[in-house]
């Protein structure tokens, strides 16, 4: 059976059993949510004690209930859950919500308890909610499986939420901004219904605008993955705050919810190329969606760049400086804007981005023509209006600035580019204003950094449409076919076979195993060479001397080929040893590090940095999961702070970027097609010859899994 | 005369005359505040058209009032200011308040009129605010010279703001968090009284407890180290939120209040440096200054670490994450604290911090005996307790927190340690809780980032209270005397001269004129030796290949000479040469660069980096203004991404990081000491050799400052 079919029995029960329900219990606070909040379906309490419950006739048990049940609260402790859900499949139940704790959250029993659970589930097809949740609740619908006490009237609205953490559904709904719920979900541990599932079922619904999630963990990344595409094309932003960044929550989370972590980088990377928003706080979330809702329809019809304005220069440049911190680009504005806004404003203002309009606080005619200017401006993508607001200004403040209120609702009306209003202070903003720039559509946003946040999530959203919009499907390339061998770690010479196999150019180099022909290949390669021991028995060759750069001649070439023997046997007796590679001694470039490891939650992604102690000291790189295209590759090398030791810094030629990029997508395509088989891999040095030279890996180590 | 001590006509004046007061201008609007908001005093509209003005008897002239007049409000235009400043002279009038704009904001004539209004104003030692301003409210004595309309009942209080922006100082105050104000000034262009002098006057007024600076220059930077230093004896922590960090709003500021701009590493190194909180936007410093009000009394009896409670494993993993960003550390709790929480908490709560106290929401008992535990615990510092408080949560929800918030007050008063409430989002705050936590002197915080850096600013104003209370008066030395000479550039070995002087090691070398002596000087040395040009007309050395490394015998610095005065007379034949300069070969080590500039406001300021690369590409490095003692100098270098390559990364020997702190010292005295004289300074490198070893300067230019 489909439990995604199921979710709508969830979502919209039209009858509903709750087990175990007595007043004082959840159950019993779940039935006083679903009458007090007009619930207009069929409600049965279960109870083997008592007769009625909150008023309403209950049953001794499911099955005695003379009807169908769409849906199960079940109000019982752990350990009774199992043979609820048996009780379920008999009586035909399609959809449950598991209030109780107890499950993998709390240690290996808990964890088998869930797994079966989830067993049970999957076999009867229930889409279940939970364990160890709160529940949820259905706006729209009047639908509240939920366990905290609640008033949803006025709250109904177009944002979806699901959380792993019901306290926190409680605190976001109590912060709420004033633009509504669809649904509030407390999704628990996913025993049955993941949260790829409630994100697709908000998409497909019709209240629901705008998903946010706070995840405390990614335990289902592919069905997330495909979610998240759809939520692109159908324009609903999917937003996560996502908690363990840092290694102590990293910890907490690990003990409250059980699941697996990865690092912060990896899960960034994983929101970035599947589309999803991410946010830092709970005030970047409330201005994030304020600012969507309203602009996400406008497209941007320009560069994404921001023009600003302000009555105040104090004001103009603490946003200015908030807008840098931000990473926001300033329009740098065209002349014909420059002059429309002279023309406007007094001698003494100056006709620049972002602009101090000055005395335009008394001319409302001035200031609309400011903003009009700067819609007609090119380079012009989103206008952010820098307004105070604070809740506390008095009447007469109040009466000053209510003309430009009124002036900027109706400029909106005629300019088409995406405009915004923010107050730089987040405390509180004005009613009256609100509502006015609310029956106009213009968002309203509160606090300096949450509102220039928002503004860069709103290019980002933007850059996301068009990335899926031109998205080609390329036929996948087929898997390149390897032999692996049966040791853990490849030789140097064997791992650089693989990347040679992915079209990756590597260091010419020719296998000997005595001085003559040592010398009869250096020979070959020409002068100077590298000589290398190759063994998958020695991963650390510097430490054991037995490389040896810029050999010069014939005679070197022998004696070269004795001590490197020699220090190998010295090293480690029991090596088995290849022989020696002669290698070409590679031109000079710019060392590059390349590098994949395998998520245990997202798979294998790939990493770059520039050589050596950039990488080491600095943490200088960049990591995207696999496989990216040569347009990520070059994302990702943007990305770093060395970049410019890639383009002629320090006197030095630039670098061949392209062929970087384009080793980066053959790199992470091997890392993605072999992902069951190699468990990391390393390219180290990778050199980056002059620009339309190439590249050329130097020394390559790939390491391959454990059998399970 | 002192306008020091008149600054208290300014703030209280028994008598205040409005100059060009008309009803419906800013001088009206002065009046109309100080009549509606019960000012004592006796007022005086001057205007020569008026018989009164809001009903109150205007005079033709200011001589025409028959009384003394402590106070003038200037409500004339920028051209009228000089005669009225003759006028109040002749009055004997002791403190005014211009509001006129059209001085040094508006370029070259207004910073000539601004100049000759305070060169007035110092020989009448009137205390004056302005010009360019809203003029100040002082809230205790009812005091309203202050050109915007206001209501200022129920908004008295410990916080005393200073604005270069008056629309900051209306925005702020309609912002308030409930404490409310002792003074609001906007302080505009700074004429007669500067930032400091407000301070200072605030430090000695008893209703003011913490000082906020909205600040766009600084513009009296020794005025300013003064009193801050003042602030923190007194226990009155000046906050700033300083706006022109970003190159954008720097550009913004100059042109609002023509003030020179200073980079913001610089500013940030004199806010540190003299003891002054700094934050980055208002909701930072609502929430600091909330915290600091409750809590700077209450000593820092451990470690500068945070513990942690929340009733959310969710909330909890979230706040770290807000606190690891903003710097601060988790106390790693005792193992009495742990078996304390255990005995307190079910089974299935962990004993750690950050600490999920789980079901102690419904058990105070334990909620207060977790809080107890880590109260005693040794390595807690402060704790914070993470409790929902949304201003929208439902009536049931109210009442279910209730009793914690009760349950904390009454732990509050049993312990000694600084403790704060925190709401992780902010979007207002349950007014009840408000209340109950203000009566028992509990900060409420709102916003996870907030409330972190308010933490934060705790930990760092008691190390601010600890570093003045240990600061001993040394007795400065005595500048070193040095003979620069008239090049504008100092020859190599002339810069390493002084650096000499000033104790820094400098490589040993003898400057020769003839091959012979060059050889002569290599033996005496010690081959291998460093070879140079000596020429204050060639700075850049590699460049013009003037240089040698590794001369190794006598044949070979023969030739050397040779080849270096023909390359010096090639790259330019009219260098004047020194002659060569034979030098040691230092041993290998760490390259660090040491660094000195002039900032046009602060003054010399040092810095250091670890060599090249790291510093040109990846701007590592640290700055703070001279002179700097030897802690400044390891808090420097600790702050360096790169430290560890100090500290024996990458299989090398640490290096003599002592012996580098100092030279930093001994560096900044003497950029401190000839800060007239030297215009940049720099040794590029100096070897940091293996620990005990010491450092050795290999390469330095001195560059003099062009005579003005």
């Amino acid at each position: 059976m489909d439990t995604g079919n199921n979710i709508q029995y969830l979502m919209r029960p039209s009858s509903i059993a709750l087990l175990g329900c007595s007043e004082s219990n959840v159950g019993g606070q779940t039935l006083k949510n679903l009458l007090s909040n007009g619930y207009q379906g069929k409600l049965y309490p279960v109870h083997p004690k008592h007769e009625t419950v909150c008023g309403v006739a209950c049953y001794k048990s499911l099955m005695e209930i003379p009807d169908t049940v769409d849906c199960c609260v079940v109000a019982l402790r752990s350990t009774l859950c199992e043979g609820a859900v048996d009780e379920m499949k008999e009586k035909g139940v399609k959809a449950a919500v598991f209030y109780a704790s107890g499950f993998s959250e709390v240690g290996k029993e808990g964890r088998e308890l869930q797994k079966r659970l989830t067993e049970k589930l999957r076999e009867s097809g229930i889409a279940a909610c939970g364990p160890n949740c709160l529940g949820f609740i259905n706006f729209h619908d009047n639908v509240l499986l939920y366990s905290a006490a609640t008033d949803i009237s006025s709250l109904k609205g177009p944002i979806g939420l699901v959380s792993h953490s019901g306290s926190i559904c409680i605190a976001f709904q109590s912060a709420h901004r004033g633009a509504g719920f669809s649904y509030n979900i407390s999704c628990g541990n996913e025993a049955g219904l993941s949260v790829p599932d409630y994100f697709r079922a908000m998409i497909e619904d019709e209240h629901t605008e705008i998903i946010v999630g706070f995840l405390e963990a990614i335990r289902d990344p592919e069905g997330l993955k495909e979610v998240a595409k759809l939520a692109v094309e159908r324009n609903k932003p999917i937003i996560i705050l996502k908690v363990g960044r840092s290694e102590v929550a990293q910890k907490t989370a690990s003990a409250h919810s059980g699941a697996l972590a990865s690092p912060a980088n990896v899960s960034d990377a994983f929101f970035r190329q599947n589309h999803i928003l991410q946010v830092n706080s709970f005030d970047e979330l409330n201005e994030t969606c304020e600012l969507l809702l309203k602009l996400k329809n406008i497209p941007l019809a320009g560069p994404a760049k921001v023009s600003m304005t302000a009555i105040s220069g104090g004001q103009l440049g603490f946003c200015s400086d908030v807008a840098a911190e931000q990473g926001l680009t300033f329009a740098n504005i065209g002349e014909e804007a420059k002059s429309r806004i002279r023309a406007a404003l007094p001698d003494f203002a100056t006709a620049k981005n972002p602009l101090d309009v000055t005395t335009a606080l008394f001319d409302t005619d001035a200031y609309q023509e400011c903003v009009r200017a700067l819609a007609a401006d090119e380079e012009t993508g989103l206008i952010m209006i820098c307004q105070d607001c604070e809740a506390n200004m008095c009447a007469d403040e109040i009466g000053l600035y209510r003309h430009i209120v009124q002036a900027l609702c109706k400029v909106r009306d005629e300019i088409d580019k995406p405009m915004a209003v923010f107050s730089p202070l987040s405390s509180g903003l004005v009613q009256e204003y609100a509502d006015t720039f609310a029956e106009h559509g213009i968002p309203l946003l509160q606090g300096a950094h949450e509102s220039m946040r928002a503004a860069a999530l709103y290019f980002q959203w933007m850059q996301y449409r068009k990335e899926v919009a031109e998205e080609s499907s390329t036929a996948s390339e087929a898997k390149v076919p390897f032999e692996f061998g049966t040791d853990r770690s490849l030789s140097e010479r064997a791992s650089k076979a693989l990347l040679s196999a992915y079209g990756i150019p590597v260091a010419a180099d020719i296998l000997v195993s005595s001085k003559e022909a040592a010398v009869a290949a250096a020979e070959n390669i020409g002068y100077p060479v590298v000589m290398k021991i190759d063994s998958a028995d020695i991963l650390h060759k510097t430490e054991a001397k037995v490389v040896k750069l810029g050999v010069g001649s014939a005679e070197e070439a022998a004696r070269v080929y004795d001590e490197l023997m020699a220090n190998a046997h010295a090293y480690n007796p029991k090596a088995r040893i290849n022989g020696v590679s002669v290698q070409e001694m590679v031109d000079k470039g710019v060392e590059v590090m390349l590098g994949m490891k395998s998520d245990p939650v997202f798979g294998p992604c790939v990493m770059v940095g520039i050589g050596g102690i950039f990488v080491e000291i600095f943490k200088d790189m960049s990591l995207r999961l696999a496989p990216v295209d040569k347009s990520t590759a070059m994302e990702m090398i943007q990305s770093l702070k060395g970049k410019n030791l890639l383009y002629g810094a320090r006197g030095a030629e630039p670098a061949d970027v392209d062929a970087l990029c384009d080793t980066i997508e053959k790199f992470s395509r091997l890392a993605y097609d072999y992902q069951d088989r190699i468990a990391e891999m390393d390219i180290n040095p990778i050199i980056v010859l002059a620009d339309g030279k190439g590249v050329k890996a130097v020394d390559a180590l790939v390491v391959q899994r454990e059998a399970e």
